[in-house]
């Protein structure tokens, strides 16, 4: 007998002979002519109508049993499929206790159910659908780069740089050291935490291959229980030698966003449908197909606006302060629910590699944003400083000159105008389903109080 | 004028009028008639020679600096390259203090010399060549699994299981927490580690997807400066469900290995040649032509072997006990310096998920290492014990019953016969590459005492 995966079995042109299907049971129907069953193996949402004599039922054959079914791949004579198996022997692998098994037949268990089980989750059809997606939209992110000829890096998971000076950060020790006082000499000899972004070593990269990506875990340590945030979260960054202007950076985002999304609708279809009809709000459904054309604003006209909003504000609009989730929203909307670029921030609020606009004396940065509708900011990215006296100034003031050597060796070294940016990989993936909390879209959310296997 | 990469235009197949090249310079030689120059750009290990009047001499065009050509790109005359540049202008973008650059030009810098220069090494030849075959061998693994049905899966850096018993493992913990006292509450809740393998979450995936891998950083705590090991480095592992033999594993393994190294040798042939002329000892040379067929032996025909041999080990053959660095290498030279498969392992020796062969108490499990010359083990599997009163009578022994609880849920819940295999994806590099020293195929190698940028 052939083996065929349902996937296979139901998209096949012709009749097969004689095949075997394994996977779970879905349902089971039995009446006094006919048993239908339907087995599911992940290799796609649908599963496959077995059509069995009822003399093959079996007090194990129930819901979530593994089963090896052999027979007959015939034409369905239902509207609804193409094929079905004629069962001439049905063995059930792995029984399931039915009783205890948390998910139940014919039932749609809502995400917040499923979160309580994460190593049976994986078995609904949501999550099913949502971790498919996501393997195809991880490859179709690869092969975007790999076919505009970048190169692939693992930047490191490990790193003694506290990149961008902010708190929030993991520290790692060796679990003796941990035990014993954290005065101890460190395992790396540096104290070492896990990485907050792959760019600095990106920036190394690009200074040989000219355009380099990464595409891995990055931490936080935010103590936040929000539908917004993980500890551990997949970031795609990108970084591109010999670009002088924010648009390149933007374009690059753009193209990734259609490339990525276009092969996850077209190798997907059934596995988006669901969420779109189920799961999204329905204002979900246009967005993703005109994503671009998109909105195009500066910090100064994006202050603007809000400071013009009837809208009251928790936190005041006022030029120099950091955009707020509620001003995010609010400019999403005044933009008519369309994605919207905003450029050119304040010197003083961004990290010291982001390049001088030279617009006053440290006025604003070439960084840009990228903020969709319903969940803020997917995109972040700006020019790099590459003239090395503007970066040994600003980190000289910032008492990092020392720490940073390595970083302004890379401007004394056949320096080059350089830009790039990262995409939070879980918002992306939010966004293009209309998933309203993070932790439903990766395998195993980690966030404060939660480390669940 | 039209954008190109070096690679572009070298692969040209007819002049094109206007062109402009970026990059940097790899040579410069200055002729009274012409001025020649070099210029590499990371898109391929070859350089675009590029052709100009002396005119164009310029202090800062040096070898390391930055440089934007226009000109032609015309048929070259020499015998060695197809395509050269016809200079009309060329801009140097940002010099390069060649006094204190630490790479030299046409000086063939060793890698242990490169090593001390992280930020710097990959526009040494070597390295270049090294991370775009990295990239390519990255993208060859994903496509071979997508290819072949598996869904690809993140696997969690931070977990909470401390997966084998092993202790050499890094703890985490929040920067203010690991500053202050050990006895405050963890961020989640619980002692939190880095992952040292995925499997266990993959097994929770391939009973949802049957066939499923992933490919991520893995993490050991190990106190060693050996040439075979780092604290970070990646893993690609697999999980098969409705696998019932080791047989299928082995092939799994095989066709991994020959997929992947057939597209690296047919995307970057100048790459990998310049490890196989100049870094690889002679006899790589045929190695991974002649991968397979390999050799096949049980642990129990190994250790006879080892027994028998004329050789004095350091560590006495003796069944029961691991097979030593020494051993490994004394197999592969047996079977004839091929890959070898070492099969069922003694039962105590393994992880308490390996599937127990009942050949007589407890003696051995389905367990394989596939042992590669000059590198010892390179993929390590096993089936898993799906049997849950076999699986629940060995974790009570162990004492660890309550908490793998979720573990053996899988068994209860449509448990299916499966298995999977890990490969070190360093390894395996360093295996198609021969190179001697792991620290070498990895852009940021992290060990005990080090972890530069």
């Amino acid at each position: 007998a052939v083996r065929l995966r349902v996937r296979e079995a139901l998209g096949a042109r012709e009749p097969v002979g004689e095949v075997q299907v394994q996977g779970w049971v879905r349902s089971v129907r039995s009446q006094k002519e006919v048993l239908f069953l339907h087995i599911n193996d992940g290799s796609s949402l649908e599963s496959l109508q077995v059509v069995a004599d009822p003399s093959l039922e079996n007090r194990d054959l129930t819901f979530g049993s593994a089963v090896e079914v052999q027979g007959k791949l015939v034409k369905s004579p239902h509207k609804m499929q193409n094929m079905e198996l004629k069962a001439e022997t049905i063995r059930v692998v792995g029984p399931c206790d039915t009783w205890s098994f948390p998910l139940k037949m014919k039932k749609h268990h809502p995400l917040e159910y499923v979160r309580q089980f994460p190593h049976l989750r994986c078995r609904s059809n949501t999550l099913g659908s949502l971790l498919r997606i996501r393997s195809e939209a991880t490859a179709a992110i690869h092969s975007f780069f790999q076919d505009n000829g970048y190169v692939h890096i693992h930047t490191p998971i490990i790193t003694s740089n506290d990149c961008e000076g902010a708190g929030e950060l993991f520290q790692i020790e060796t679990s003796n050291e941990a035990r014993e006082s954290a005065e101890k000499t460190h395992f790396f000899n540096v104290p070492a935490f896990l990485t907050v972004s792959g760019q600095l070593h990106l920036e190394v990269m690009a200074g040989a291959f000219t355009h380099v990506f990464t595409f891995g875990p990055t931490f936080r340590a935010e103590n936040s229980q929000s539908r917004r945030h993980l500890a551990e979260f997949y970031m795609v960054e990108a970084e591109l030698s010999f670009t002088k202007s924010l648009q390149d950076i933007m374009q690059v985002m753009e193209d990734l966003f259609k490339t990525a999304t276009s092969t996850v609708l077209s190798k997907c279809p059934h596995d988006v449908e669901l969420f779109h009809k189920y799961i999204a709000p329905a204002q979900y459904l246009k967005d993703y197909f005109f994503f671009f054309p998109s909105c195009r604003i500066s910090y100064n006209e994006a202050v603007e606006i809000l400071k013009q909003a009837s809208q009251t504000f928790t936190f005041r609009p006022e030029w120099g302060c950091d955009l707020q989730t509620e001003h995010e929203k609010y400019l999403v909307k005044h933009c008519g629910e369309v994605p919207v670029f905003v450029i050119n921030y304040p010197y003083d609020l961004k990290p010291f590699y982001m390049r001088d606009n030279e617009d006053g004396p440290q006025h604003t940065v070439s960084a840009v944003d990228l903020l969709v509708p319903g969940i803020g900011e997917l995109c972040g990215g700006s020019l790099r400083e590459e003239r090395l006296p503007f970066l040994e100034s600003r980190l000289q003031r910032l008492g990092l000159a020392d720490a940073y050597q390595w970083y302004l060796d890379l401007r004394k070294f056949g320096s080059v105008p350089h830009g790039g940016f990262g995409m939070g990989f879980e918002r992306y993936l939010q966004y293009i389903l209309g998933v309203d909390n993070i932790k439903d879209v990766i395998p195993f959310p980690r966030f404060s109080h939660s480390c669940l296997l």
